[in-house]
């Protein structure tokens, strides 16, 4: 199932192990804070946007009671690597991975998930140094889609008043809520993540729904780091609970 | 000076004094927040809407180095509290307390400030129980102004690249976002601000730009009850540093 480059990690949860590439695709805290802030309820399906080597489906499929996950990845290799992942855990009645392209409205039928998510490039074209190797570029930079076309997608595959979760730099945050209000996605839950207490936040975890009121709700900031330096009890849960 | 039901508070700043009303006009921390956060340079002129007893104006004539500072409120009562502030203080030559309605665009000339404050009502109409006060109901719900019609003052009356300082609720944020965006201001700094460690935070304050980039930073929490139950030094700082 490896190919060259490519290791096997353990999820610590119902056995699940994911390939990654630690010259390429690996997974980040992000997508584990992004499976653990999205709520998931029984007989759901979820879309997962820039799914990269499917962390946050696979995540998903354990650790909640949805009863469908699929992943969507523009790049050929991880999509790869997810599919082989999908099969190694013998999950694929539960989890499927399409390799195509979210400006493509084609790619799935409208209002066909109850959930989407999405750990997207962060950073703007004109924002920081673009990785010489293309898959880390497209994966860290809106090259391939930008945060408008994220919106868009989430918008056009939710059901109405499905729910749309993502992760992304608190920097962007006024472009998201610009780019959501242009699609009809209202922010319900913004969630701070501070590496530690007293620090600026470098991630945020948005709640959206498909239409709805302008009712907002910021939760705690998620603090990272105890003073121990060890991860908090809170996100220890997430990684291990 | 003191009319039946006032009395004077000390600000603890060069001596300054204000007129509040216990059962009326009384400025809250928030005032004192948006007082320390807002940056006034020198030879700056400032304008501040929804200006209520004065506070913020008083405050920061005190605190900055600022060359003028206007007060816009717009009930009677109020404005005439300010004024008599201003006077027993003695700063009606750097104070300046008019009484007016913000949707005016005639009560100043245009892009007539280098920084624009203000400390709005904080609820929508349909939001929360309306005080059977009148005084009260104006300077809490959006009564007399809403959000877009301090945005859109706060645009008109700043010079090109001039700076807008809001505190408000969280819950706004998406409102807030939109608003400035109508009226081509750009959020620059966000800062929440948190009872405690661990809370979620109870208001925000803003600093946007007329025209400028989508750069965005969010600060770290302002907290303002330590552990012990008492001001942390930050907050301690800005009531008598």
């Amino acid at each position: 199932m490896l190919q060259e480059g490519e290791r096997l990690d353990d999820l610590h949860r119902d056995g699940l192990k994911i390939i990654q590439n630690p010259n390429g695709f690996c997974f980040g805290m992000d997508a584990v804070l992004l499976s653990a802030f999205a709520q998931v309820h029984k007989g759901q399906r979820v879309l997962d946007l820039c799914s990269g080597n499917g962390i946050v489906p696979i995540l998903l499929s354990a650790k909640t009671v949805g009863e469908h996950f699929t992943g969507l990845e523009i790049q050929q290799k991880a999509a790869d690597m997810a599919m082989r992942s999908v099969e190694l855990n013998g999950i694929s009645q539960k989890v499927r991975i399409v390799c195509g392209d979210l400006r493509d409205a084609s790619t799935f039928p409208s209002d066909g998930f109850d959930i989407v998510t999405c750990n997207p490039p962060y950073m703007a074209i004109n924002d920081g140094k673009i990785s010489p190797d293309q898959a880390l570029a497209i994966a860290r930079h809106e090259i391939e889609c930008v945060l408008d076309d994220v919106a868009e997608a989430a918008s056009r595959w939710l059901v109405p008043r499905g729910t749309f979760y993502m992760v992304h730099r608190p920097q962007r945050l006024a472009d998201i809520i610009l780019a959501f209000d242009r699609h009809g996605l209202a922010p319900k839950i913004l969630r701070f993540v501070q590496s530690k207490v007293g620090k600026p936040p470098n991630l945020v975890l948005i709640k959206a729904t498909k239409g709805g009121g302008p009712q907002l709700k910021i939760d705690a900031p998620l603090i990272i780091y105890g003073d121990d330096g060890e991860y908090t009890a809170e996100v220890r849960e997430m990684y291990y609970g």
